[in-house]
């Protein structure tokens, strides 16, 4: 299979967006991302979105965001796997292209959740857990994470604010973002004072829904080379996995199966070891997510993820062990469902050209993001590097 | 890209199944293709499903699916691009193993309409129109194609039940397939007094929404060859187009640009011409559908698709021009959304395997297949050929 390299990025604020429709979203991505890419016409559109149908009342995004873009005729289709839908839209635009099936593929994440009240978003979230046996009962992803955390602090004795750091990280680098939701540091005592929303979970704990659009365009270097769009990033690996729907499924519920398989997959492919990983993307939708990810992939041992989040071991400081969430992650950025496997993308091409502002890792070269449906029931991973 | 073929099929009758779950369905077509393709093991899982999101409350099928049919690990998600989403999600699979990524994927298309009362799938479909300017305004998709159809006999001068050999046809195929949800054929007569549902549309012109699941199994030539399953059926051919999502933005409304482009790519990657084509699975949703299909792929010219139905040239009978829906299409085997694509795919690996009983045509080498989100807003093709 090609090399394939991403040649083009765009995105939105993420925010409450009351005022922009789904497409215009959509389409404001997709222009920065053109125009990022220097002329490079997409043949594919892949969208990864969770929850139009429900909340937007939209099915058929493939259809609908090709045409208002002005591509009309493209072929173009949705992937839904839950708030991974933006990871598996990216990996399938990273396999059209690398099969040599077409030339420039379009990646687009979109969401828009906030037209909807609170509890109808939970409501329409939880279809992503087990809707028969979990769901059915009254459970929502909240309520879920809550019940993780809760056995996680019980099995590795974790103080009150153990998970602290996750959020107070992800506020700190929210700042240097211009499009973050929440672009102002928070304290540790604000964290400690925080209102509960699924005790032990406090507001902090929990990323914000929220509505943007993050895109992407992919091709094979031959082809972008000669039109000298730069500085070009390549996606060195890229793999998925999934695990039971349904929490009580699982053999060990505090691992994160599909984390660990997908990412090995993925830094296989890209033949690195962990030591050569210069920050990670993970999905913070809740702090354990977090936690159980750093466990999952490897740079934490079990147990022991909030311990190097505790320790200062996730910032953008210099002798941090793995930076994570390096522009304010799906806590400050923002969490707009199937888009965020794709912000994921943009911000880690961002770190990769040396763009990423305040928030630069000094020669970073390797940069994995994992984006997860539901508790790590489907992890795609993707490892890009400084082409 | 390397040789893709079906090893593997399976379907569960197509109806009202209030006493089958979602994930029941979906089992019960993928052991069946499992069994037929003769123990060989997916990595790959690429579902196609329209609304179990908003009429299930179940999304994340894709790992809802693998884990329930036993194989809890492997990479799924889940494709939309509305009624052609079976067709999108075929097309994912043979591109995941044509490329080399995946040794074995399974296709599943699923759909479960019938829990829902009508009102609530006609609201719910209408989500793959364009929802801010058509839905909107109470638009469903049977009214956009009464008013197509107006249309069409306006233009044509197309007398009243002009349109009743699509129905015919199909019911008088759906006699010979077991699977199908009206296995009885209709004379003339019934078509001509049967009750309009949105006029010109009678109870005739549009199919039943039901409930199904339809599986493949996909692999490359060389390695179903070493365990001996067969007769195989080839992916000779793919392609997928997109149109505008609204028909008010369309230049011409009475033609389906994407059944024509996507056909035609299908046929130049298989190397066939029209001629060659022995058999057409068109998406026959709605009789007018049928029509522009055929239109738009070639078998008729503009304004006589209509006519060569009903000069019998779509019938199983040894002079037609080209058998179509031969194993009762829509209309009669039934509409299950997302997977109408995987259903179409499986009966012509039965046509192309001998094996279509009743129906079977003498010596046929190649079928198109050609699934449609809305009308012809997303149309995915392929050309299947008997390996």
């Amino acid at each position: 299979m090609s090399e394939v390299v991403i040649a083009g990025i765009g995105q939105t604020p993420v925010g409450e967006h009351w005022d922009i429709s789904l497409r215009d979203l959509a389409l404001e991505a997709i222009q920065a991302a053109l125009k990022d890419a220097g002329g490079l016409r997409p043949q594919s559109l892949f969208v990864g979105n969770m929850l139009a149908p429900t909340l937007s009342n939209q099915a058929h995004l493939g259809a609908l965001i090709s045409d208002y873009a002005g591509m009309t005729g493209i072929e173009a289709m949705t992937l839904e796997a839950s708030g991974a839908s933006g990871g598996a839209a990216l990996r399938q635009g990273y396999l059209a292209v690398a099969s040599g099936m077409t030339d420039v593929a379009l990646v687009v994440g979109v969401e828009k959740f906030t037209d909807t009240i609170g509890s109808d978003i939970e409501e329409a979230i939880a279809t992503e857990t087990d809707s028969d046996f979990e769901a059915m009962q009254g459970l929502t992803t909240t309520a879920q994470a809550a019940m993780l955390m809760r056995r996680y602090m019980h099995e590795y004795n974790v103080p009150v604010n153990g998970f602290a750091n996750f959020p107070l990280t992800a506020h700190a680098n929210g700042e240097g973002n211009p499009n973050a939701m929440f672009r102002k540091a928070i304290k540790a005592e604000t964290y400690a004072k925080a209102e509960p929303v699924s005790p032990p979970l406090n507001m902090f704990d929990v990323a914000p829904n929220a509505d943007g659009a993050a895109a992407l365009i992919l091709t094979r270097r031959e082809l972008v080379q000669s039109i000298g769009a730069k500085p070009l990033v390549k996606i060195a690996g890229s793999a998925s996995s999934t695990d039971t729907l349904a929490m009580h499924d699982r053999k060990d519920m505090l691992f994160f199966d599909t984390a660990q398989v997908s990412a090995g997959k993925a830094m296989k492919q890209a033949g690195v070891v962990l030591d050569q990983i210069d920050f990670f993307e993970y999905h913070d939708v809740f702090s354990i997510y977090a936690a159980l990810q750093l466990e999952a992939v490897g740079f934490a041992i079990k147990g022991q993820g909030w311990k190097l989040a505790e320790s200062g071991g996730i910032g953008l400081n210099a002798g941090a062990k793995i930076p994570c969430a390096t522009m304010g992650g799906m806590k400050a950025r923002g969490f707009a469902g199937g888009a965020s496997g794709v912000y994921q993308a943009v911000e880690a091409v961002n770190q990769l050209r040396g763009q990423a502002g305040k928030n630069q890792l000094a020669g970073a070269k390797f940069g994995l993001i994992q984006s997860l449906g539901g508790p790590a029931s489907t992890a795609v991973s993707h490892v890009l590097s400084a082409a």
